[in-house]
């Protein structure tokens, strides 16, 4: 199974007042890796949208957090596909630090997050088009 | 059990290019709602922190997306507790949506939080105190 | 000249690990009371949107910041009006902290922000609707 | 003068339902540039405060939106530093969009952001090290 690492530095913005990331804020961090994966297999979410009509809407999210980031941490997402169905697919990611001082990255959180693609101006169920998940399938 | 209904207005901060409440927020709505709750019972987390030594952070969330929230929507944040443990309490969340033409309010997304206490300054696991503990019993 | 007051709650979200209000997070808050401001006036945003056709960006932001707010403080956003033109208007904006000890509300910051009418599909001007006009200059 | 310039990639946490970048959140892609022109310089903001018991906080920003930039979007981020003072530095950034059709960057945005070194605990001015001052001198 291939995996898709997205690299993120922590910034204020990312933080809170409890000095570490703002626990929503990984979830953001974990969009990002999803659309720079897309990216890498040549697909362009703005032109799904635009030319296809159809975009990606996050259905659930299942979430463990481990360890807390902190401000200026180099992490990394993790992204693979557990499951590709019909009209969704379902990720798998972490966020991991590498600490100078140990061999193993640690796992800061870690979450499954299923996808349904979805008609674009209804917000309705939609098949995800053949050739992507042709794209998709080349990634398992 | 006693549910806790927190309103939330959506702003333009809160939506993204797709026309819809940005995923992560709904997060940021659940978290306004368990600090107001908290703060119904008497409870500041400032002091916990300064006078206490202790804080509370979210080990694991689960949440269904069901259906958008649009720029402008007044939404309700509902929430329970589910379990209370001696070092973590578990929130069941649901934000929800009074449309003026449906009689029941719309269910958008819901969520199980387990929130943990920990130490202020170490974030080790530390027991809720007992007065606060006897707080939220009193509100199952 | 007519000031609308807006409160404002800080939460984890709106801080940063430096403790205070990230500095970004005041333009939200300013944000939330013009749109609060204009439906007090019985102006909503997304009827300006999808009847008008209609929307306002923000072109200018001049901010100081004085002193800096925390977590769980409650704030006020203070706005008035302080120039109409046919295509925008100038907003003064500052936000305050009532402390409990001080007989005078503590400004946190102050700020111009100049809001331009535009189409909302071309992002080109747009003259402000005349009713929209008559509406804020009661205001002012 | 030198410039530094940083990318910025625009996901979906950075857009509205007008579907553009939402106002505020340049403000933090401004951030994320300051905090790597500082890195590239060898100065890392958590040791400054750990270390010299210091950090930079944004006094005042003035910012004009030119142009509304969109999902998907790659950015530059264009700083340079306009004045060093003994506790203070003002920054001009700019936020460019290098569209594949058109031979000059185009500006999106463009601030002069203020940023005065205070003590990390009381939030007083305090000088900018010499050693640090020397560094930035070199930049310009």
């Amino acid at each position: 199974m291939n995996e898709f690492i997205w690299p993120v530095r922590v910034y204020y913005e990312d933080t809170d007042s409890g000095g570490v990331v703002y626990y929503a804020n990984y979830l953001k961090f974990m969009e990002r890796a999803r659309t720079e994966w897309l990216r890498s297999l040549g697909i362009e979410q703005d032109q799904l949208r635009d030319r296809d009509g159809i975009l990606f809407a996050v259905r659930s999210v299942t979430i463990d957090y481990r360890k807390p980031a902190r401000f200026n941490d180099q992490l990394d997402v993790v992204s693979s596909i557990s499951q590709t169905r019909k009209a969704s697919l379902t990720f798998q990611q972490r966020v991991v630090h590498s600490a100078a001082d140990s061999a193993e990255p640690l796992v800061l959180c870690d979450a499954a997050v299923k996808v349904a693609c979805l008609d674009a101006s209804t917000f309705t169920p939609r098949s995800i088009p053949e050739t992507l998940l042709a794209e998709i399938a080349g990634e398992r």
